[in-house]
């Protein structure tokens, strides 16, 4: 096998690429700047090195506790709780949240075999036991999952007093359009409407 | 910046990478085997180190030639014209040609300030000189650079008696639909009609 073979071999692995588009990035990376690969390949050889779940909340850090867990300036009443890591980065970059995280590790999913027991419920409500919450955040994906998930935390917590229980709002996505809009969405939009 | 906001960025450099897919793809790395990471990581750092052009053909190889030119078991009569040096894979793994290659290096595109000088044509002539063809099959893209591209190199070899000229076909894609088509892919199918 040839060097640009074995690389096509090892692009066609990552996550929507066929054979095409794996040989059409292997020619476009020959062709490229070499110190741009060379910045590429160690990234991509290094990551899992540099990086590990932070202890409290389970999102990545390099550092011995996340930038959320240890920062001063964040709202340490509210909790909001997603299912994978990358999930925390797109909540924190819409700029709508201060609070802190916790990261579950996925979503309740029998049919794959992921029960309670799989995620982390027993870290969240240590947490919450130990910290003073006023909001739990629920921001699991508007999925079956998710939403069994959703449910499953709000039984946990039905007898803690002064928590409020939240979840994120479901509708039409901004920009979007009614046309385009499935009809779950397009439903639950309805049933949540708001008065302006 | 962090270990994956780094990934992230260089990631976004690659062609078709936008951020979201870019940040699905880091999370996947971090996620997968570690030893993938490491393959895929030294491949790509590695990979212009590992190949050359072959200095006859202009095609990718680790060797001091390429394994087309050097194969004793293929056509010698025949040459077969292409831009790029991917294409040179996509021809031989047809099956359908067992002859040997020659990489322009490009088309011919005054638009983007590509003339015949950046283009391999001397090596071209230099080999037809020297190399006793019964054919040379142009097999640019069915664009209108490689259309100009072919018809320059049909102007090259104007005064050759005894070889062969041919194109590839164009025409409707196997396994295509009618009503998909575009009007110029239909038409030429129509004016480049065969006998059945």
């Amino acid at each position: 096998m040839t060097a640009i073979e074995d690389l096509i071999r090892l692009l066609k692995h990552l996550p929507g690429m066929g054979e095409k588009s794996a040989s059409r990035l292997a020619y476009h990376l020959i062709r490229t700047d070499s110190s741009f690969n060379k910045a590429l390949g160690s990234a991509i050889m290094e990551i899992q090195d540099r990086i590990h779940p932070c202890p409290i909340c389970g999102c990545y850090t390099e550092d011995e506790l996340c930038s959320y867990c240890s920062s001063p300036d964040r709202d340490n009443s509210l909790l909001c709780v997603v299912e994978q890591p990358q999930d925390v980065l797109s909540i924190s970059s819409s700029g709508a949240y201060n609070g802190l995280f916790h990261v579950l590790g996925g979503a309740i999913d029998p049919l794959s075999g992921i029960g309670p027991d799989s995620l982390s419920f027993p870290q969240l409500m240590k947490r919450i036991d130990e910290g003073g919450f006023k909001e739990i955040i629920i921001a699991t994906n508007p999925t079956e999952e998710g939403d069994t998930t959703a449910l499953y935390i709000r039984h946990l917590l039905k007898d803690r007093e002064g928590i409020a229980i939240t979840r994120l709002a479901s509708g039409l996505p901004i920009g979007g359009d009614l046309g385009y809009a499935d009809k779950l969405t397009l439903a639950r939009s309805m049933r949540g409407r708001v008065r302006i």
